[in-house]
């Protein structure tokens, strides 16, 4: 029994609590439950209640003493961000990969001196499950110290049985030992090995009867997503693995129209898909497909921008009725960043969200992706205390001012596991002769 | 006499150092002077030696004792990042205004709403200069954060002499008070005042011959710089109040081709500007232009990026020998950002600068645009201690992974301003109940 923590006088309390349970679209997303001079008394890891501070202080007066208080003064509050969409586990490093090309390297440069996703697979499948570990560690850290609270991983750099695996018990180990909560997405059809080049359906054969039965029984994935796009799968060899995987219980997940429009939005309609994901070629079609079957779209602004594509069109697929969510795609060839806080403001300067759409995306959407809306997404009685304290106001100013960090302090199930409170030396910032 | 501080054993110390000096163009922008296992030796806040760490330990090895000792091993070192143009003194806040734009508000709302710079402007003219002191120091203290040791800042929202002065004499106090190094530009001609709307020749009368001199006389800046666009001042109202400047004393800069070619590059390499400003739309004959006169080219990525403007032609300017430097026009409109690293990180993704090249014109070249190459942009024997400690062991890393403020911890004249080692309570990242 630990002691009760009472979160109190934020400036803005930002609960996304909404009468709409499950993704939410249009008007929906605009729903951020605001409360000022919020408050919110948590016990046990889980929030036992929430309203202005007035509200807390006369219904807990008795117990008051007992608790810890934590002065969000100045403050907005908002639940800890989700990323529903990561590829974080996986070996190596290729910054030297980024510089050739702003060298001038051509792709056939990069592939020659081993580089590309190819290099990554190498790399993932040459390290110990323990180096694994201790690397996707340092990327949860960061994930941590902006804000987010739960990681959605893939498997997907294998492309073997043996890595897949070792990807996944990754994860699992992860999900015991550190504060982030992980998700787990079997993704073995994330591209085809070199040794299955023209012969794409054998290997479709091999992952639906060979892999999909183990990670199946050794409970190792909840989703299941598949790299739908020309040159990879088609639509028709992506249906028959996300098939194959709801018999074993898997959800599927789509990689869809990412470079071309090749019918992937469609299809995770469909195949009733929980999310499909990039999105940024998808066909009018495919959006309203996806808005009549509740398809979530996970959008990946960052990618978009490393990658100096046109970004998916967010404003355009909300106001079609599609429940948009946004992720870091946190991947270290199209995407390396861990930064949540910038893909919300992203999502506004490039995607045209507005500020609470962005933050709706960020966090009770990004739940819904991962079927974690009954736990997280939103600050409610019942749901787990995962909390972020910003340095900022209000949740408009999160947004506008952009590309910084805003995160004063994160609670996880209770438990403050980042305090940035101290990060600067002020009295010496005063204090250097000039 | 303070304690010598010894920094040892970094991954990768990047110097800087090049028998360049003055603005650095092409191949010179690649070279960072790289030492493995590298050492500083500082004294009163100045670098007594450079090199590797078993040179300095025997160069010293009489003194090593007396010495604190911070040990930078895995962690890349380079100087301290400059801002070279900043508009970071103003009252108000418009996160407001960012929201409405993206409920689907014109100019027009805006403007009738109270937006826009003619908001920013009420707002400083409103504030007191304790009000001033008090908001700048905030986005100093997160400039600070983020690797920043010297800013460059303008006035310009004042637009009547008071104001401006005001916003000039904030800088000279925050010099004193703020570790930061503040280096003031005048910058009255930023817009035209809504009551000289149609008599334009009338303000620039003003500006020539009420205010510059005011400005002199009191020592309040050192550079002068002017808004060159159509519809705000022409190439010749331009040309007649920098050539004013110039009898002061005020070294020209100039805001040139944002918006449409209107000759601002060619003006800057005629009047010997010491940095022409944005150039997202300059000419040819304007970029080859500044490559003869050795203009610095400063450019400006996150702006872009807030705007949804393509980015300036980093790339083409560097082939074509100009020196480049970067900056992340602090300002409440175009840029509400802090954050160098992020531009940094533009320069490479949106603009195609190489690594070295993006950190070279954060640095250096950012030195030379403010004229403090003598002082700061390299670690050389002599120069400031200004410092940063990164958590990535290279330079390419730093650019790679983007988006995240990769700084360790920050020293200003041998001074420790900054400490992000311990932000994170990495004991309870392990101990959180699942
Ligand atoms: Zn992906
Ligand atoms: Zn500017």
């Amino acid at each position: 029994m630990t002691k009760p923590i009472w979160i109190k006088h934020a400036a803005q309390l930002a609960t996304l609590a909404s009468d709409v349970k499950g993704p939410r679209s249009k008007e929906a997303m605009s729903e951020l439950g605001l409360i000022e001079d919020g408050s919110l008394w948590i016990e046990n890891g889980e929030i036992k209640a929430v309203g202005t501070t007035g509200e807390l202080a006369k219904r807990y007066k008795d117990r008051v003493d007992q608790a810890e208080e934590v002065d969000a003064s100045g403050r907005l509050v908002t639940p800890g961000l989700v990323d529903p969409h990561t590829h974080v586990v996986y070996g190596g490093s290729r910054e030297r990969e980024f510089e050739m090309r702003l060298e001038g390297a051509t792709y056939m440069d990069i592939m020659n001196a081993g580089g590309g996703i190819h290099a990554t697979a190498r790399m993932t499948r040459e390290a110990t499950e323990e180096e694994l570990i201790e690397q996707t560690t340092r990327r949860l850290d960061s994930f941590l110290a902006h804000g987010v609270t739960t990681v959605e991983g893939k498997s997907g750099y294998g492309m073997n049985i043996e890595t897949e695996l070792k990807q996944l018990r990754v994860m699992k180990t992860l999900q015991q030992q550190h504060a982030i909560d992980l998700v787990p997405t079997f993704m073995g059809a994330h591209a085809v090995p070199p040794e299955f080049k023209g012969r794409e359906d054998e290997f479709v054969h091999l992952l639906i009867n060979e892999m999909l039965p183990v990670v199946a029984s050794e409970k190792l994935a909840e989703f299941n997503d598949v790299f739908c796009e020309k040159g990879v799968f088609t639509p028709e060899q992506s249906e028959r693995i996300l098939e194959a995987g709801k018999e074993y219980g898997l959800v599927p997940k789509i990689h869809a129209d990412e470079i071309e429009p090749y019918g992937g939005a469609e299809l995770a309609a469909k195949v009733g898909a929980i999310s499909a994901e990039h999105l940024l070629k998808a066909s009018d079609e495919g959006i309203e497909a996806m808005a009549q079957a509740g398809t979530i779209a996970c959008l990946l602004p960052a990618t978009a921008l490393y990658l100096r594509e046109e970004a998916a069109k967010g404003r355009k697929m909300i106001d079609a009725g599609v429940p948009v969510a946004i992720s870091t795609d946190c991947n270290p060839g199209s995407s390396p960043t861990t930064s949540m806080p910038l893909v919300m403001n992203l999502a506004c300067i490039s995607m045209r969200l507005t500020p609470a759409e962005a933050l709706t995306a960020a966090t009770y959407n990004a739940a819904c992706a991962i079927s974690r809306q009954q736990q997280i997404g939103s600050l409610e009685v019942g749901k787990q205390a995962d909390i972020v304290l910003w340095n900022v106001k209000n949740y408009q100013e999160l947004q506008y001012l952009f590309g910084v960090n805003h995160v004063h302090s994160v609670w996880k199930k209770g438990i403050q596991v980042v305090n940035q409170e101290e990060k600067e030396l002020a009295a010496s910032l005063r204090t250097v002769t000039k």
